[in-house]
């Protein structure tokens, strides 16, 4: 346990003038604690003021597993027949007693649950919250450590090998629901810990929903595009892949609009390098779309960061004009999405080193047959 | 798309004295609209009023796949690069004209996230905010209808075929994560669609964490209590089961130590029955802990409900009146925690039929020794 743990959380109160950051499980949580909790509909949550010792609401059954993070300030326990308002009010008298009062709490508003906000606003009655997601996220995890870069490179090797598994094993006549099962099954089997999101498998007319659900009553058909989006867990850090793959042949339409996709995501890997800005990487990409007989069919920015969290800065996206720095990791997945029947997207795991870019994914990217 | 879909919403605001009520992705949107959706960073709300048609705030990259509910309302879309801004400020004025104000929101303070409620916030501004979870959620998810009940037993299956296959290759000297690694693969390869949670897998010292995390660096050792906490997702549906084993042999100070849990079991599983209420059940399961030699290791109450959402009423815990009825589905888990060095948990989940309760679980409950 660093003894400066929470002077990231500091510098950031001092800049943003807020008198307390409170945080919940999740990402920020994790690489600041080293730990998760399964909470489901139960308040956790960890309140460091601008000075002096922090102090937490923690369920009574979660008592053994915090006791792990070597907290340093005041736990607030509470029972689930007691609910949590009563250590709600504990760790607002805890936090505002002899002191300057608690007036502005920063949150993460992405992570926080309203029910935790609604506790807090109990305990510091008047307070006002802003939002700090983007601060709180960026300050502890925008710019990857070497170990951080090792977790994601073998979460992505557990994904490319369970991709090349689940290809091997898809065949017409297998609905999305089948194949998704047989991913997920090899995944496991491949190492995976966890599961970045839920595997997006689609096929046909279903591919062209960026986030299609896997159907059950659809068969894959010869001809069909097949597109799988998903990612591993390794010890906390996640992977996330997209190869769309064509089922026994590659109808004629579709060749030219797949290797438009794919010089897309070439350029916008080429692109990517310290002191570019992400609005440009993606300006790049769209270019090479937007040229294309299929500009119309553009749905997506390029990409976003990727860590502890599937979707975190840098988000890949004109207008985001934030400069591309060593350490950084992030998706480049461009992609077309032609609503008579064919979506089409691959998508690579991209990290800024110190002179370029390196991407951390290594599967092929040519027109792929299957079944 | 039943025409009604929005009355028992109605209901609630009538009885509750709201304006509106607003739902997000998860378990009541999934019941009501038969449709999930991977929203990570991007706000998806719908905001239904008390009369007239309701409105929407939809990620544009969700579009496609929001067409798929059919919609009632306007939807409000946004694109990344601008944020959910506008999209919230054009539903707060599509609801708000030529109508009574929106003064006071129903939200799902579990599920709704901070940013979502900013977002709402700016759009009907001076609103105040309620959170209504525990009356949505029992309105539309409490009692189980048959459809239901057939995706839960389908989930439990494929939940304990997976455990039969785990601890048949469950090995001293394994780690946690090993263990881990094999349920996930099994839980795929038997039929999952998902994890109900990410599973707890905890063995000797870890097991007395009512949620321990897996570790790594813990070789399994003859005569570790190993505890297994995880359940399949089949058709949106979750089950969640768990069992206690012993590795090659049970030591014989643990024997004791688990049959007491075993009939806090058997006698909390033959508790439940419609008319009898939650504290009943948690009661008669708590005497029997309470009067054993290892009173002092109650940690957790007896259980929760069970459905599209892993943990949901009704909570079996003492102080809980509310009355069982047919349709209600909840686990009955009792453990004991001792932490020099053993946890037991024996948890099955039971329905509550027209006279009585069916355990829907049905994984052995004696002493099971592995490896």
């Amino acid at each position: 346990m660093p003894e400066d743990r929470y002077a990231p959380l500091r510098e950031i109160m001092a800049t943003s003038g807020l008198d307390a950051v409170a945080l919940v499980p999740g990402p920020n949580f994790q690489r600041l604690f080293a730990k998760s909790f399964h909470i489901n509909e139960r308040s956790l949550v960890v309140v460091v003021p601008k000075s002096g010792p922090p102090a937490a609401v923690v369920p009574s059954l979660e008592a053994a597993s915090f006791d792990l993070i070597e907290f340093e300030g005041a736990v607030h326990l509470w029972r689930d027949h007691d609910g949590p308002g009563d250590a709600f009010m504990a760790l607002g008298r805890d936090l505002t007693r002899g002191r300057i009062g608690v007036a502005r709490i920063g949150v993460e508003g992405q992570y926080m649950r309203v029910m935790d906000q609604f506790g807090l606003q109990s305990a510091f009655p008047g307070a006002a919250f802003a939002d700090l997601q983007k601060v709180i996220s960026n300050t502890l995890r925008l710019r990857k450590t070497g170990e951080e870069i090792a977790r994601l490179k073998r979460a992505i090797a557990i994904s490319e090998d369970a991709l090349t598994a689940t290809l091997n094993e898809v065949r017409a006549g297998q609905s999305e629901v089948d194949v998704e099962g047989i991913l997920l099954r090899n995944l496991f089997s491949c190492g995976a810990e966890g599961l970045a999101f839920e595997p997006i498998v689609a096929a046909a007319d279903n591919s062209y929903r960026p986030h299609a659900k896997a159907r059950r009553d659809y068969e894959i058909k010869p001809g069909d595009a097949l597109l799988l989006d998903f990612g591993a867990i390794y010890d906390n850090y996640l992977a996330d892949i997209t190869r769309t793959v064509f089922v026994e042949h590659c109808p004629d339409g579709a060749r030219a609009f797949y290797e438009t996709v794919r010089e897309a995501n070439r350029v916008g890997r080429q692109a990517a390098r310290p002191g570019v800005t992400a609005h440009q990487v993606d300006d790049a990409v769209q270019n090479v779309l937007e040229a294309s007989p299929y500009a119309e069919f553009v749905r997506t920015k390029t990409g976003h960061g990727l860590g502890l969290d599937v979707h975190e800065d840098p988000y890949i996206m004109r207008g985001n004009h934030e400069v591309l720095e060593p350490g950084m990791v992030f998706t480049v997945e461009p992609g077309l999405y032609d609503p008579s029947g064919i979506g089409v997207r691959i998508e690579d795991d991209v990290l800024i080193t110190g002179d370029g870019a390196e991407t951390l994914t290594h599967f092929d990217r040519g027109i792929r047959l299957v079944g």
